[in-house]
């Protein structure tokens, strides 16, 4: 990839995109990623490349969600890997979350490159790696139906960032509360999911991390309003219309 | 990539994409090229995945634009190449259009792959192949620059399926009329080209060539008359309206 000059319109969006393509040439992506990676790119341009209100509300509910649960897990896998290993280490140190490597494309090799990159950022303990612990998630496919027994599979609260549609709702009935990064506010993850962060996860996440820092010596109860008090779908529909606001600015602009 | 069973929903999205990261296992597709596809799938799917009737406006401006030119070079990269080799054979036929290849992220080794595939579907002429007869687009800094002095240097029309914005202008500076192909209606390469078919190529190239057929025996004062009336701009904002009502759609399903 070419050098990218600070001047450019979108400079941000193509460092991220340097950092997803190193991934993939390190053996943490796969191609299906950097697929992925474009559809989000899309998106994220729609969305006019920055954090929202709608998805600041997201944030906060998700923060209120992780304090209350008794055991959050992170489903790790290659794209999120590549783009936010450092601030996953750090979520997961503020909110005493485990982590657990999980992918839709499962290969052994890819597998080891990204848990040698999450050591690498300091990330001690990761789960999704001992045969012995495997168990299945029910109503799945897909390579992701093996999840550890002590982490995704007991979990009550299950943050996957960067999710297909399928694992949502298999997450869902079973009895998980679902909290995703999803830049796509029409997707099946979005609308399945319990709360959804429709940002960029590369800056959602440090928000989120602040939200859960702010937020952890807020008592239970209030807590608990802020999460009863939060709508996914309102929350979806406001970002789609965010979208379709832009483009009729796009459009006046034109 | 798992098998795609016909039923799934967006199963047409697929087969297009397996195509793609085929064409990238042969070592045709850039990694770039990965990436681009996905934001063209977003668009794709905003768009209600089918050639809307703007889509077809502009298709019949192009057929008419290319009978009228004196000679039109269809530039080739490595995604078009992988999607619809065979298609732009056949449009070449019925169009009588030259055939170049012209990478931005060039390596010779992609190039001759790209020319393997494009012989092996009927395509007998490439251009940009010969290093003698080289020349330089002015005002681009990217390896597209170089272009073959029978080909894009001395076409009248040009057409550029999933173009970048800089080359487009380049083109449009030195003189050509661009024609290209983009999901994205707000992108550089659509809002700089002088008719943008904002469909997914590998169902509007087909259509080009049937409109190119049908308009074959009309008169140069009819097909005159086609390219005068019709508007690149308004056609864009009409898709970009088409996006809005489809989020719109969506909204109100909800």
């Amino acid at each position: 990839m070419p050098l990218i000059p600070k001047s450019h319109p979108r400079a941000k969006s193509l460092f991220i995109r340097e950092k997803l393509v190193t991934g993939f040439d390190n053996g943490l992506v796969a191609k299906e990623g950097l697929l992925a990676h474009g559809r989000g790119e899309a998106f994220d341009y729609l969305l006019g490349e920055k954090t929202s209100n709608t998805a600041k509300l997201a944030i906060k509910a998700a923060a209120a969600q992780i304090l209350l649960a008794n055991l959050v897990v992170i489903s790790i896998n290659g794209n999120i890997a590549a783009l936010c290993p450092k601030e996953i280490a750090k979520l997961a140190n503020t909110s005493r979350a485990k982590i657990e490597v999980n992918l839709f494309y499962v290969n052994e090799k890819r597998k080891q490159n990204i848990i040698k990159s999450l050591k690498k950022n300091c990330v001690k303990h990761i789960l999704g790696t001992n045969p012995k612990l495997s168990v299945t998630l029910p109503g799945l496919d897909s390579a992701r139906r093996i999840v550890d027994k002590n982490g995704i599979f007991a979990a009550d609260v299950v943050i996957v960032p960067l999710e297909d549609g399928d694992r949502t709702l298999a997450l869902r009935k079973a009895g998980k509360i679902v909290i995703t990064f999803d830049l796509n506010p029409l997707s099946r993850t979005s609308q399945t999911a319990n709360i959804t962060i429709v940002d960029n996860v590369t800056r959602a996440i440090d928000l989120l991390n602040k939200a859960c820092k702010k937020l952890s010596k807020t008592n239970q109860k209030i807590l608990k309003k802020i999460v009863k008090d939060f709508n996914n779908k309102n929350n979806l529909s406001n970002s789609i219309i965010e979208i379709r606001d832009n483009l009729t600015r796009r459009l006046s602009n034109a």
